[in-house]
């Protein structure tokens, strides 16, 4: 790559071709099985790259903040769930944004539901979010007298506030290792909130759409069920927790950091890159009982090697990261040279690095870098 | 705090008087005891606060990168050493620098001094990293040799390359628990490096100073030793590890995170916020057998409490920060409240958030937000 003369400082690569066609492979299943694809945009956080799944059809999206709505309405897109529990505090903003553009919002108690029936301006759909197993947020799927009753309060408001249907984020397969785990989970998580829809549709009588996905599940299972929409995210870059999952191939990830070497220990096994958590973020994977902050590849003239057999980033503190590479590929690193940190969770280095670099040298900006 | 009511999203808390007490104290300690007190500013990466340790006497500082150090040169700092391996990628803006501060920079190989021999056109110090214990970079204390060689190197290039001394940063401290052991830590530390510049001066002839600076061990050593300069920075905020490792008091720590509360979830004792790992950064501390990622604590007219007993920040996501509070203080936190975190490392997520807000009202950028 030319562009590697100039690199000084810990720069994100993205091999455009590789996410372009993640973007369409998992456009591709969805729509061959009849599901609305409304990816999430807090992986890649830009207008830019936005366009991308625009080729592939997408009208629809995902978002996890007021702010980030704000920035990819203002590129265009006008379908967004915001797919977080509501910020009440926001309720300026989501009425703004409700006035241009068809806003999905989350809710799952009372205390959100009344404020948003009292403080709404402009309609807006309302998913339920249910809570699989993940146990992070939404009402527990079994709770059906909770869920019945957010229903029955919904239903009284049904030109402010939309009921759209269920939605949830089976998370925890993020924890899990190949394919017959996560499609496990995903597939339980999945007849879950089926069956928490018809047994609440004949309660209530309305009619309720669900929404699900997560990258292992909908990467992995070759039946996406039937619900009606999915949501991934993180699938367009992959990183080294979905590879550790087995999410994706190791030649599917198609983001790495290029560091700066700046120390060699091989008395060690160590080097130690310009490349820290201000860069990298301080996300983990465990790879067997060791506890990582990344994998390490090296940096080729069209992009990046399979990540290195036995190489880890060990730890990260502010600036530095310290990298384990035994012989022989420790030999050939220079003090001076790049080498490529493949990120844990590739969505929080994205948002502590701003911008990407492709490999033909071009700067794509995120929303933090223009906020 | 009047401010309050006008947070909609996660905001960075700083009490202002806490912080400036912190930097009078560990001022006072270090001009009392004939030290060069040389702050690291890369806690606070803000030209405003900078000015509060002028008014503490403070000339020199240290950075932890080539963009910090020309933030604060811009910001009138003329006296700055980058506590990082140098990288020589950022040969171009070292010189830049170079031209016009009295600029330290760390080696601790002789490919990095042989590059600067070639490269450097104005005159810097040369500091030589020592580890004492820490590994993470730096030549291992008892490795003579390698010193004396690159003393040896340096001692040829006395125009460009101006040797100044030994420093080591023993970062091992934070992961220790009370004075006893934090003390027994850095006094060790002080030892070895000593130790090590006797041993130099009398196989070289060269004068070496010694530079030092963990915040746990220059809070708690009474007594910091027969080193030049010492080096701390968290020590202006501290934080949650600060507060495990035993290096600051609950009352000293002086930023914490307004947080919205978005859901409650009473039956498992858990919160959940609008506050996440891109707010707070995923840096976590050991509390006991469990890795937690903060504390909890109320907010109050004043300020806000000390954290309350038992509760912490049990896991973060991309915005999601679920937190574990127990009855009563779980009965009375409402969705649509704030609600204080107090950072695992507050360097981490003052580089997330970029700004702090005081008490007051006021807004204070960090060099992030301005570039």
């Amino acid at each position: 790559m030319k562009i590697l003369k100039s690199i000084t400082r810990p720069t994100l690569l993205l091999n455009e071709d590789i996410a372009k066609k993640n973007i369409h492979r998992m456009a591709a299943k969805a729509h061959a099985q009849g599901k609305i694809f409304r990816p999430h945009f807090k992986t890649h956080q830009s207008a830019e790259i936005g366009e991308w799944y625009r080729e592939a059809g997408v009208t629809a999206i995902t978002n996890s903040s007021i702010e980030m709505a704000q920035y990819f309405a203002n590129h265009g897109w006008n379908d967004i769930t915001i797919a977080f529990p509501v910020n009440i505090r926001q309720i300026d903003e989501i009425n703004n944004l409700a006035q241009s553009i068809q806003l999905g919002l989350l809710v799952d108690s009372e205390e959100s539901v009344q404020y948003l029936i009292q403080h709404i301006t402009h309609p807006v759909r309302v998913w339920i979010e249910v809570d699989t197993g993940m146990h992070r947020s939404g009402i527990p799927c079994e709770d059906y007298q909770k869920f019945e009753h957010l229903i029955h309060l919904l239903q009284q408001q049904p030109d402010a506030l939309k009921l759209t249907g269920l939605l949830t984020h089976a998370g925890h397969t993020y924890q899990l290792h190949g394919t017959e785990q996560v499609v496990k989970t995903y597939t339980q998580s999945v007849a879950d909130i089926l069956a928490l829809r018809s047994r609440m549709e004949s309660a209530t009588g309305v009619q309720l759409k669900v929404s699900v996905g997560d990258t292992p599940g909908c990467s992995l299972a070759d039946d996406l069920g039937k619900v009606d929409e999915i949501r991934p995210g993180n699938f367009i870059f992959y990183d080294a927790q979905m590879l550790s999952v087995g999410a994706c191939q190791a030649d599917q990830m198609a983001v790495v950091a290029a560091c700066p070497v700046v120390a060699k220990y091989p008395e060690r096994n160590e080097i130690v890159v310009y490349g820290g958590a201000v860069h990298l973020s301080k996300d983990t994977l465990m790879d067997g009982e060791r506890r990582i902050f990344g994998l390490v590849s090296l940096l080729q003239d069209d992009g990046w090697s399979l990540p290195l057999p036995g190489a880890y980033v060990r730890g990260l503190s502010q600036e530095h990261g310290i990298l384990h590479i035994t012989s022989p590929h420790i030999d050939s690193v220079e003090i001076g040279s790049l080498i490529g940190v493949v990120p844990a969770h590739v969505c929080l280095s994205i948002a502590a690095l701003r911008e990407f670099t492709t490999l033909q040298g071009k700067i794509i900006p995120t929303l933090m870098k223009t906020s």
